[in-house]
This record gives C-alpha cells, sequence and structure tokens, in this order.
C-alpha cells in the first residue's frame, strides 16, 4: 500500500466478567484484530479482502462490521472521498471475545488516526456500536468500549453513554480459552428472559459493587468472593459442553475467578501470577480434551492500551 | 446504675443509597439510639423503661427489637443471667433511617462490652439482624451493619453473609431530613415487585458499578452521574409528598446527589461542603413547609465509628 495507508490493531474483550452483565468488559493482550486502510479518491468503501474468516464473514461494506463502523464515522464527520480496506481477522468468530466488536474498534480507531485523529479516541466508541449493531442486533457497549480504549471499562450508562475506566490490580492475569463450539450471539441472548428476580438483582448488585471494590482495594479475596453471576451463566452455561468441570478444574488450579467470557462458548479465569495461569490454561485444554473438545487459549495481563497503530 | 452498668450508642443509618437497594447503607453521626444494660442475676431482659419513643415501642422483651437481639446473643454464647435495660430512642422511629437497627446494634453492643467482648464488633450484626426480623419482617443487613461498623458498606452477600467496608472521600457530609410523614416499612416494601425488568437491572449495575468506583477514586462527578434508582425509588417516592421537589431543590442547591432513605420517608443528600449542606438541608426543610409538612434534618459527615460506649 502507498504511504496514505494504515494498520490498526484491536484487542479481543471479555465482556461481562460474571456478575457484570452488560456493564463490564476488559481487554486482553492477544488475539485481536487487524483492518489496513488506504484513502481512495473514489467515493465508497471497498473491501478487498477479509483474511482469516474462513469465508464467514460479509464482504458487502453495508454488512461488515468494521466497514458498517467506518461508514457511520463517515456520515459524522462528512468524509466524501473513499477507501481500500483489508480486515484480518486474527481471533476467532462468534467466540464470545468480542470478535465484531474487535474489527469495528480497528477499522474506526484506522481511519480516524489516517485523517489525523478529527475525533479523540473516546468519540470513536459510538461508531463502533454500529458495526456491533448489524453483528449482533443490538449495540452492546462493554465489548467495543474495552477493546477500544483497554484496561477494565464499565458502560455506567447506555443513555446518555457513559464509560468509566475502573482502577485494577496491574498483576491481574488473564486465560481466555475459547473451544471449538458454535454458540450464536443472539441465541444466546434469547435465553436471558427480559424480566429477572428481584433476590437475583439484589445478588448480582452486591458482586458487583464487590468485585469494583475488590478491584478497586485490590483485594484479590474480595473479587474472587464476588465473581458470581446469577443473571446469565446459569442459563448459557448450558450451551458450553463441560462448563462446570472446565470452571472447577480452573478454581482448583488455582483461578481467582472463572466465568462465561461475554456469551461464550469462550471461558475467562483470572490469576494473579503468569506461571500458575498458564497452568490453569493447560489443565483447562485439557479438561476440554476429556469431552472431545479441541480448544486455544489466551494467557496475558490485561491489555492497558486498547486500540493502537501497527504501523504507518 | 452499679459499676456494673453500660451505655451504648448505635448512629442512625441511610440504606439502599439510590443505586444500591439492599446492599448499600452508610452510617451518619447523628441522631442515633442509646441502650443501657445493668446486670442482674435473675434470669431475662426486663426492659426497664423506653424513652422519647412516645410510647410506640413494645415493652415486651420478646417483641422489642434491642431485647430480641440481646436474647439471641444470650442464646449463641450461653448466657444465663439476666439484664434490666433502658432504650433511649433518640431519633424517629418508622423514619427511613434504620431506628430498628439502631436499637439492635446498640443493645448487642453493650452487652457484648459489659460482658468483656467475647465476640468482636463484626461478629454482633447476626443477633441485630435478629431485632431487625422482629422490627421490620425481614432481616436485610444494610442499616444494621452501617450502624454497627460505621462507614460505607457494602452487603455483598447474605447467604453466607459478607460486609465490606467501602473506601469512600473523608469529607463527604450528608443530609438527612426527615418528614412528618409515616411510612411503613413492610408496606413500603410490598410496592417493589418480586420480578424486574432486566433492563432495569442492568441499568442499576451500571449505577452501583460507577458509584463504588467514584467513591473509591474520590470522583464526585462520578458520584453524582452514579446515584439513580429505578428499582425502588419510581414506586417509594410516590408515598413521600414533595419528593420530586425536594429533590430537585437539593439538586438546585448544589447537592451531588439525592435519594430515598431505606424505605422513606426520610431523604438523603450528599454534599462536599459543610456550609453548602446546611443551606441545601435548610431550602430542602422550606419546599417541605410548602407542602405544610414539617420535617426535621440533621447534617455531618459520613461516621467512620459505628456502634460506641457512650459511658462506662
Amino acid at each position: 500500500m502507498s504511504r496514505s495507508s494504515i494498520k490498526a490493531f484491536a484487542p479481543a474483550t471479555v465482556a461481562n466478567v460474571s456478575c457484570g452483565f452488560d456493564v463490564l468488559g476488559f481487554a486482553v493482550e492477544n488475539p485481536g484484530d487487524e483492518v489496513e486502510i488506504e484513502l481512495t479518491t473514489k467515493p465508497g468503501i471497498e473491501i478487498t479482502s477479509i483474511l482469516g474468516d474462513k469465508g464467514k464473514l460479509p464482504t458487502d461494506p453495508k454488512l461488515n462490521s468494521a466497514s458498517v463502523s467506518i461508514q457511520s464515522y463517515f456520515d459524522y464527520i462528512g468524509y466524501n472521498d473513499g477507501i481500500k480496506m483489508i480486515l484480518n481477522k486474527k481471533m476467532p468468530i462468534s467466540s464470545g471475545m468480542g470478535s465484531s466488536a474487535a474489527s469495528s474498534v480497528a477499522g474506526v480507531f484506522a481511519i480516524n488516526e489516517i485523517l489525523n485523529n478529527p475525533l479523540n479516541k473516546k468519540d470513536l466508541l459510538k461508531f463502533a456500536l454500529q458495526g456491533e449493531k448489524i453483528a449482533c442486533g443490538s449495540a452492546h457497549a462493554d465489548n467495543a468500549a474495552a477493546s477500544l480504549l483497554g484496561g477494565f471499562i464499565l458502560v455506567r450508562s447506555y443513555d446518555p453513554l457513559d464509560i468509566v475506566s475502573l482502577e485494577y490490580p496491574k498483576d491481574l492475569i488473564v486465560i481466555v480459552i475459547h473451544p471449538q463450539l458454535k454458540i450464536d450471539t443472539k441465541a444466546a441472548r434469547k435465553l436471558i428472559s427480559s424480566n429477572i428476580k428481584l433476590n437475583s438483582a439484589v445478588s448480582q448488585l452486591g458482586n458487583i459493587a464487590g468485585l469494583i471494590s475488590g478491584l478497586s482495594q485490590k483485594d484479590y479475596n474480595l473479587i474472587s468472593r464476588s465473581l458470581i453471576d446469577v443473571i446469565a451463566e446459569p442459563k448459557r452455561s448450558k450451551l458450553i459442553t463441560g462448563y462446570q468441570e472446565i470452571k472447577k478444574t480452573a478454581i482448583d488450579f488455582g483461578a481467582i475467578g472463572c466465568g462465561i467470557s461475554g456469551s461464550g462458548p469462550s471461558i475467562y479465569a483470572l490469576s494473579t501470577n503468569l506461571k500458575k495461569a498458564e497452568n490453569i490454561a493447560f489443565e483447562m485444554k485439557n479438561k476440554f480434551k476429556s469431552f472431545d473438545i479441541d480448544s486455544n487459549y489466551y494467557v496475558s495481563k490485561i491489555n492497558d492500551t486498547g486500540a493502537k497503530i501497527i504501523n504507518k
């Protein structure tokens, strides 16, 4: 590509984080998606190629989450020229790791950068959410905000959109394991009924408050006690073969918490020690294997950077 | 009374704190209740007198929240002698300020102290909750834990009971205003249906997480944005004449947040400045007056001590 091209990376993310249904998310170091953009004078967005998606993603710019996000950005800033775009999916699709959010975020981050940052990073979120809406049917911000900004984020409010960067212990290690199971985000969402018991809400309120306090005070025991989900996990875990056993394995081998990543099938676990985390991940993979399920795992610190340019 | 007598004070409390339905509470400096205990050799609890209750509270030790709490403590430690007890209600009953919790806490704190503290302070909570159960029909711990321990507390879990002391800015000033309106706690609780919309739960999760983060990071703007209650306030506020106008007055005069204290009718507001807080309280009282409702207000820092002995 010419000098007028740029490549951005946006990381995978763990949303919900047990007690934080639809409001909490954090980014991991890897995997993630790359979007390469070249400015052209021909109006419109042309998706030149999509790599790593095994042909699963739409190349129609009106349907692809990255291009939809970029188009909504163009509409906002009034950009009338065009781009060519390459999307390199370096993470699994429909994995519960925020795949569509990573593509959307990489897209809007790249275009904003190549146009010399007319908007600041935080303001890009609303455009990335347009891509989320196309891919998932609803614009949930927990994945996209974490992928864009990095760190551990809270969606305090959707209307108005209010994203808060939370304090968290920098030595926290994340394991995300992705089993070869397919769960559709929309189907997983339908499992959660639109009404819940007040008792469940109170329980979840206590736990999310405990988690935020624990993260802030670096109280690992409190974090561990608080990583309980009574809203989504009881229903969605049934879609993940061996879920209870995998979770038990993670805890038995020293994870301070474990839960479904987003709407699954990926599972996240937290540890305070890299070596221990590698071992937990290995044992979780072994446990999946005992159910005849292949899996890939990723172990890293929480990614404090979020979207970034990886070449200019 | 002889040397074998003791007097304890336990403070009034604000429970729920807008987004923390059934899980958050904090203590104020005043008002509060006093319980005076004298050890006797005649088995059983004798309530010698109750002051300041206008004859409203039961003197039957099986029905009074302070004596019920003390009896459950006796049952636990195996104490077989008796006591004489004076309960001095120095705060309004059925006010939404944790009146029964203050009596229960003062009672168990006094008896534990006069018996040379066989149990530590935190362990007294479960006995105080027995008094809450008698008075309110259910053992909600947010008032009692805050009254006992002081500070800003979280009931992370009811089963097992898990109380977390939260970080909060020490310069936070609390206004509590008690209008001459009667609300029955049990009736106020019945207004809240046992099922809530998932959307409401998500909204409340976002706000409680924002509040805990704001308290911890001393971010007053975030605290202010987070003090929203979509579960109880929309229903319970209808029982408080002029509620919306009083709340608007508090905010207009600079309160960073305002909501129902417990199940009402008292209303709390937060400020970062004592002089401003006094003015907010004065204007809230004036606004109640415009509805022909008398009220009393209390302005103080958050009480970081909780229950204490006031003479030996």
